[in-house]
């Protein structure tokens, strides 16, 4: 039985509480903090988990391991803080907005031994999984091309997006990662274009909107990404993987599967609005992945290296945009 | 290359003369022939045929086969005249309204010991076809359920329906076959019921739009078929058949294959509203099969005494409907 | 806050306790009884509900309703119980295998004036549920055919089948419960046909394993309902309805959303094989309806008499198929 | 009734003679050249038409329009030929390997204002064309991302790579055509990357066999295309187009409409294998096309300068791939 410390009771701390009370036979939610109180009394309420302060919690002897849900800039301290008391670390993404410091919190784990997950949640989605294993087992040959499509139902208000380190570190890191689990092999080189075409206030802002990324790695695999901050028809996330010997896709998942005939054709639903709906399983899965490599004493993953490798492919496609030039990678194993 | 006549020259007519224009390399169309002398002078200018009578292509001795295309009521005569002469005969369906003329016609046909087709287009539909081949090769092992779903886009004129025989005897008899075709085995019984809810004209004529009906068989099997008058989405046209070892079904054709994603959901293209549209490519490979057949010396199929079968098991419907009461079937072989 | 107690602590109870969990914020679970003790007290320990017998939970003050997850033999006398004690009843279908005895519940329950809801989970299924609103909004105009697929992955285990009073009032009664769903009124009559194809014990048992169902109305709709207790590919629940204006329809939910493209062609994943999956949020919608309605002083749905029109349809469908003639239904409204 | 005359029998020069053969009511085809005679003759025999020299059919009074259908190299001299003669000129893609000859052909075309269809079929066909008529009525609002995937099931002979210019000449140009098409903007920006993975032997030859390629605009629409030599599961043609209010795509077309259901899930028939049959209707309307430009005195499309556009995208392409940078372009209108 494992006893977990959540830190960060907003949105996606939420995620994470119902998640372990659905793996009650597993695992236990010992306690709670936020540093807006209120938020941790609520949620430890609901929970049953304990209100304690972060130092609290790095200091209690209950607790096996701290999931970091809080805002981005306090993950490096929490991490260094969390490895240093010898807990085992489950840390949403992005880790770090800084490679740099990302390399510091990887030494900072390994120096304390302790487990470490990179929240890549898509990772534990069943589609996706699923097409890993599929991969893995050699049912379609050798990956060739990976075509990745990625859009928002709408885009965030423009002061998340100010302070959201872009939409290649913000939202195509997910595709960054996928990528990777995906490819099989490190990416060599990137490219990226991109553009305000959604709301000028996004291009206003320096940021885009609208892009696209093509990756190649040393073999010839190539995978192309494109991403859009708006979908009229729900939350886009799918993927394809052409291989040598046939090809295996995703579809999108809808929101219900009833299809209506009229003079105008066949309607089925718009695909599902929320990503909080549309990776519901995929948070739980995640978590009970979490779990089970403690409790069995597996090395969980994706990795803090997984975790600095997205971040290096977001701060390439950057510099890429912003060059107008393909970036090579050094591919730092880290 | 075998040499062709066709007797009528409205729709279906230049249907079938188009066919044997695209199949050039084994048969011609040597002479055509309609009550409507316009109509056969338009046909032969189109198809490069001559314009002759009936009765003159009786004796044609440079005719190896006539296509009997003319309105039902003149069949059981042309038919009759056609195997005194030694033609080949493809019938478009019904043979006759009446099952004891259709015993009179094979009568006919087998004393003359002339090849026979009845045109049961859907047989040779692409996916239906494909769907007989993967039963008899046993892919979804012994068949079980069949469910055959066969709705018009809009109802005849009234006209039509009043001279039809019926929904049973004018639109389910292809359904009717289909049944057969799929089955493998002779229906023993069956049950209709059926409502007039399309159009009250249809009622007041003595006829229903609307209909269901099941079918058993010696060992077992069921089918049912649902007919309508009208589709606001298209010609509907579907099947599917369960089996001991998996399903089989074949869904509509739809105009395009373009879909179309908004706030409202995924839109696909109505199904392909018009008959001669949606069984094109039916028409032609029912042609090629007639001849391929006769220039082989195979026995063509489906024969006369499945135009019987059909024809009994519409009267069955009909008789059903008028009861309410199941009818069994002697299914005579004839 | 509703406070609910559970009779019956197998995989259904479980499923409602769990559902209960999930409605935190509306509901609570206070108690739980079961014939075996241990399941009683593993599922107390599990959802943190009070181990009490059936008698103690009648004469609980802070019960407020009461859910029978009991073998169907023992409802009436819990309904009984139940209404004489004032608590509202949520019933596991068949509210018992007598229509004369489901009478007798009725009038308890109208006696006692407690809210009742016959738990006919697919009505809450959310493909099912949207389909009948959009036919309630006049989205396809009058329905006129509705078709009803229903086939289980396997057969449950002869002993099972041998006490399960036919497929008609153990496994079609639900499709008889979604025909009158979505017909909007009432069946005036039934023919039944049925074989045993799947398993020749089931046979031997008395019982069919495949059958077809015809309903009609007094308006003319037609529904037809086909039933197996195989499919190799899953648990097959699909359903359409078709109106004047268009057509509404439901397909089956999938393992995942992976579609496998190689040289035999385009594959996607089975259906859910189980049920307890493929309506897991069937039950849990059906779960807060009923506390909903409760805590607004509104009736719940379906209703007793659901239940026994339902009950009614299975009766006259095994006397259909006894008989081999159609049956007229008095439409009792009870 | 617009009279053509036909250059070049092989495979693609017998489409269109068939394609003309269904126009009979609008066209003619007049006479057939062949530098191998007995193809002529065989074709000539098939459709008609008189088998002509080349050099005959230029100074044919009988002649309105000339189809150049013959191996690339020698497009050049017969587009001359045939502007000087006077007559319109239906040329299949490309034009000419070399833009600078383009331009010249361009020049002689202009020079004796003949009608000039550059003949990219893929337009034509009713799921592209479709898209492009739904984007500009609007449909889909502003178009900002366009994704085109295009993969042959099978790479062609070794000997035919050597001389085909490369993959972006030879099959990506096709989507580069497309591209144009729908984004309804000329590209300023490419960059390609590209591998062999599929054939060894292509690389050896100093070519790719799978490719992938991003252009932008200058309003910052963006396209990505991928290409590879090989579908295991057929000829794989599909595209989308996103806009501000929606996306349009086109799945591809199958071998039939069947579905199978098994324990392995539900599976479709592959793509169409071959392009001849995948793009039939394509090219039967292109020419339907050019026959009502020509005989309703309109201008047909796509034009030369089309043609030329694609193939300076393809000389882009392939210098993006050679230096590994992305390249800018002029958009000379030509």
């Amino acid at each position: 039985m494992l006893k977990l410390a959540l830190l960060g009771c907003g949105r996606i701390g939420q995620v994470h509480a119902r998640s372990i009370s659905q793996l009650a036979d597993k695992a236990r939610l010992v306690a709670v903090a936020d540093a807006y109180e209120p938020a941790a009394q609520e949620l430890a309420a609901a929970s049953g988990a304990e209100m304690r302060s972060s130092a609290q919690i790095m200091q209690s002897d209950d607790v096996d391991a701290i999931i970091v849900g809080t805002p981005t800039d306090t993950h490096y301290q929490l991490i260094h803080d969390a490895a240093a008391a010898g807990k085992a670390i489950f840390c949403e993404k992005p880790i770090d907005m800084s490679a740099e410091r990302i390399r510091d919190c990887i030494v900072a784990v390994k120096k304390a031994n302790v487990a470490f997950l990179a929240a890549f949640n898509r990772r534990f989605d069943p589609n996706f999984s699923d097409i890993q294993a599929r991969i893995a087992a050699g049912e379609i040959g050798d990956v060739e091309l990976i075509t990745i499509l990625s859009r928002d139902p709408a885009p965030p208000p423009i002061s998340y997006i100010k302070s959201s380190g872009g939409l290649f570190r913000d939202m195509m890191i997910h595709d960054f990662d996928m990528a990777r689990f995906l490819l099989g092999e490190e990416v060599t080189s990137i490219f990226a274009v991109g553009s305000s075409l959604v709301d000028p206030e996004i291009g206003a802002a320096g940021d885009i909107d609208t892009a696209a990324v093509t990756l190649s790695t040393a073999s010839g695999k190539i995978c192309q990404i494109s991403n859009s901050r708006r979908a009229s028809y729900g939350y886009d996330q799918r993927l394809e993987v052409h291989g040598s010997k046939g090809m295996l896709r995703a579809e999108n998942t809808l929101k219900n599967g009833v299809e209506v005939a009229t003079q105008n054709g066949f309607q089925k639903a718009p695909a599902q609005h929320f990503f909080l709906e549309r990776y519901e399983e995929a948070y739980r899965l995640e978590m009970a992945h979490f779990i089970d490599a403690l409790n069995s004493g597996q090395t969980p993953s994706p990795s803090a290296s997984d975790g600095l490798q997205a971040q290096l492919l977001a701060d390439a496609a950057a510099q890429s945009l912003a060059t107008g030039l393909p970036v090579r990678l050094a591919n730092d194993p880290a």
